[in-house]
C-alpha cells in the first residue's frame, strides 16, 4: 500500500541520526525536520493562516478531542473539512485525542474498549474508542491522523508502563482496521514511558506494521530532558529509515536541536504560542520577558537580526506597553515572533544538514540561547 | 498663518451640506468625509497598522488621557512620537483628554485652572490644565491636536451648559497660546449641549478665531439622535466653509450618513471595534450577532458581497465557533470586518457625492441597514 504521505530523504547528516527530507502530503510538500504550530480549536491562537505561512509553517496540528466536543466533527465535515473550515491550505496533522483524555486525569476511566471521560466544556459523559478516533479524524480530514493511544503518566511503574504500551498496541490494530485510508495517512505512536527496553520493543512492533509514520509519545510529560533523549536513542534505530518520526508535544529550542540530532523529523508544541500570550519571547539570546521594567525605554527590536514583522516594525518599549495595557496586539506580535523564531530555527537546521555542519550549528545556537548542558549536547 | 492641515474641497453636494474633500496632512492625504478608527492606547484594538491601511483608513485617533498616564507622553516623545512608536505612517488625531476626564464622573473636579482627577490605573492625583493638554499632545506628535474642553453631561440645565461652553471658550484661548504649532494643527471644539442658540454662539466665537478645524463635541452622550442632528444644523452653517468639521465620538452607520448630509467631514468612534470584540458585526443588512445559534451551520460569509479578508475567507459557522471557543482570531476577524465596513461606507459616500446622488445612496443604504426613521432621513 502506498501511503498518502511519503517522506523523501534529501540529505543525511554524517555525525548524527539527523536527516533532511521532504514530506509529500495531499496539501503540499513539508520540508523536514519541521515544527508544527498547534491549532487546538481550528485556529493557531491569535494568528491567521496567512501569518502562519509568512512565519514559515507548512504543516499545523489540530486537536481531535477539542474539535470533537466543539464545534463537532460532523459540522467540520459539512463545512468541507478542517482545511476549508479554518482556511488553511497547507498540511494538517490531527492528534487522536489520547493525550488530551490523559490530561483529564481523574476525570477519565480507561478500559480495553476505550476511554470514558467527562467533557471539560459541559461535564457530559463521553466514551471514546479507537474506532471513534478514526471516524472523527476522517471527518476532520487531516492529511496525517494519529492512532488512539494511552499516554502513561510520569513517573509510572514499569508494570503499568508495559501494560499501557500493550493496550496502545492492541488499540493500534483496531485503528488500522478502522482507518479511513485514501488521502489520510495513519501514524502509530511508540509508548513505553522512560523504559528503554519497553520503548525498543514497542518501536519494533510498530515497525513490523509498516506504518506511514511514527509518533513518539508520552515524553516531555515531566521527565528530565536527558531521559527523553535516551528514549529517542533507544527508539529511533528501531524505526524504518524511510518513514517520518514525530516527537509529540516537544517545542523548546534546545529539545528541537537535540531531537533532530537523534533522528526526529517532526515536532509540535503549544510552547511558542502559549508563552507569547504570557509575554515571553524566544530570541537568539534566550527568553525575553517583555513586561520586565528593563524594557520600558528600550527602543530596540525584540530580537535584533530577526526578520519577522514584529522585529522589523516594533520596539521592546512598544511591546511592553501593549502588554502593560493588556492590548491584544501585544500577544499577536509575540505569537508571530515566536512562531517565526522556531520556524527559522528549523529552516537553519535543514540548511545546516545540507551544508554538513549541523553539529557546529547546533552548538552555536544552544550556546547563544544560554543552553550549556554539555551532557545533553553530546552528539 | 497657514495651518499644518488644509482641507481641499473637491465637490459639494447640491441637495445637502455634504462635501467631498481631501485633508492634506504632514502624514499624507485623507479623503473626506472620513471615519477615524480609535487607537486609544496607541493601538487600534486587535489590529495592526497594515490591516488598518487595508481596511481603508488614512487617519486614526489616539487618546491623550490614556497615553499620558501610560506609557507617558515623554516616553512616546523619546520613541520618536506616536507615529513611530506604533508604526502608523498615516495621519493621527489626538483628542485632548477632556472627554475621558469627563467620563470619570465623580472622580474629577473642574475649576477655572483645569481638571483635578484620579488616574483610573492607580488612583494617583493628577491635575490637567489646557496648557498641559497642549504639551502632552506636542510630545505625542499627532498631525491634528484638539483643544482642552469640558464636555457637559446630558441632560444638563441651560445655565450649566452656558457656563461650561464659556469655560471651554476661555480654555481654548489658553490652548491657542500654548499650542505647539509647526506641523501640528489645533482644532477647537464647539460645545453647548443640546441648546441650538448656545451651539450657534459657540460656533460663531470659534469661527472668529480662524482655527485649522472644528470639532463638534458633547454629542452622542445620551441625547436622541434627532437632537444631535438639530445641533449639527445649528452649528455647521456658522463654521468657515473651508475648514474641516469633525463630529466627535460618532460612528453608527446611520449617524455617519446623516452627519455627512449635515456637513460633517470627520468622525471617530470605538463602536466598530468594541462591538466586534463582543461578537457583533455590521453588515449591509444590519447587525449580525455571530454567537447566535442560527449561525452554527451557516457556511456563508458574514456579509455576502463584502470584500474584506474575513468575508473572503471565513464562514459565519467558523466565526461563531471562534467566539464560542473564546479564540482571539474571532474578535480579530470581526474587528477587521467592521472597520472595513465603515471605511467602505465612507468611500461609497464620497463616490456618491462625486456622482451627485448622495441622497439616493443614503436612503438605499439606510433602508437596507434596517433604518427607517423617516424624520431623521429628511434631508
Amino acid at each position: 500500500m502506498t501511503a498518502a504521505v511519503q517522506l523523501e530523504i534529501i540529505r543525511r547528516d554524517e555525525g548524527s541520526r539527523a536527516r533532511r527530507g521532504c514530506l509529500h502530503t495531499p496539501h503540499g510538500p513539508v520540508e523536514t525536520p519541521c515544527f508544527m504550530p498547534v491549532g487546538t480549536q481550528a485556529t493557531v491562537k491569535a494568528t491567521t493562516p496567512a501569518e502562519l505561512r509568512l512565519a514559515g509553517a507548512e504543516i499545523i496540528l489540530a486537536n481531535t478531542y477539542h474539535l470533537y466536543l466543539r464545534p463537532g466533527a460532523d459540522l467540520v465535515r459539512r463545512a468541507g473539512g478542517l482545511h476549508r473550515f479554518m482556511h488553511w491550505d497547507g498540511a494538517i496533522l490531527t492528534d487522536s485525542g489520547g493525550y488530551q483524555v490523559y490530561s483529564l486525569g481523574a476525570l477519565r476511566k480507561i478500559s480495553e474498549a476505550g476511554v470514558a471521560f467527562r467533557s471539560h466544556l459541559d461535564g457530559a459523559s463521553v466514551f471514546l474508542r479507537p474506532e471513534d478516533a478514526m471516524t472523527i479524524q476522517r471527518d476532520l480530514g487531516a492529511d496525517i491522523i494519529m492512532a488512539f493511544d494511552e499516554c502513561a503518566p510520569y513517573p509510572c511503574a514499569p508494570a503499568y508502563a508495559a501494560e499501557s504500551a500493550a493496550l496502545t498496541a492492541r488499540w493500534l490494530r483496531r485503528c488500522l482496521r478502522a482507518a479511513p485510508g485514501g488521502e489520510q495517512a495513519l501514524f502509530g505512536i511508540v509508548q513505553g514511558s522512560v523504559f528503554a527496553d519497553l520503548r525498543r520493543d514497542c518501536a519494533r512492533d510498530l515497525a513490523d506494521l509498516d506504518l506511514a509514520g511514527y509518533g513518539i509519545g508520552g515524553l516531555s510529560v515531566g521527565e528530565p530532558k536527558g531521559l527523553m533523549y535516551e528514549m529517542l536513542e533507544a527508539v529511533v534505530p528501531e524505526l524504518p529509515e524511510d518513514r517520518p518520526r514525530y516527537l509529540m508535544g516537544v517545542g523548546s529550542p534546545d529539545a528541537l536541536v537535540n531531537g533532530v540530532l537523534r533522528g526526529v523529523d517532526m515536532f509540535d508544541c503549544v510552547l511558542p504560542t502559549r508563552i507569547a500570550r504570557n509575554g515571553t519571547a524566544m530570541t537568539r539570546a534566550g527568553r525575553v520577558v517583555i513586561k520586565n521594567a528593563r524594557y520600558a525605554e528600550d527602543f530596540l527590536p525584540l530580537d535584533p537580526g530577526c526578520a519577522c514583522e514584529t522585529c522589523r516594525h516594533y520596539s521592546r518599549a512598544y511591546l511592553r506597553h501593549l502588554f502593560q495595557a493588556k492590548e491584544i496586539l501585544g500577544l499577536r506580535l509575540l505569537t508571530l515572533h515566536n512562531l517565526h523564531f522556531l520556524e527559522t530555527l528549523m529552516r537553519e537546521i535543514r540548511a545546516a544538514i545540507s551544508a554538513g555542519d549541523l553539529a557546529a550549528y547546533g552548538r552555536g545556537f544552544l550556546a547563544a540561547y544560554g543552553y550549556t548542558d554539555s551532557k545533553e549536547m553530546s552528539f
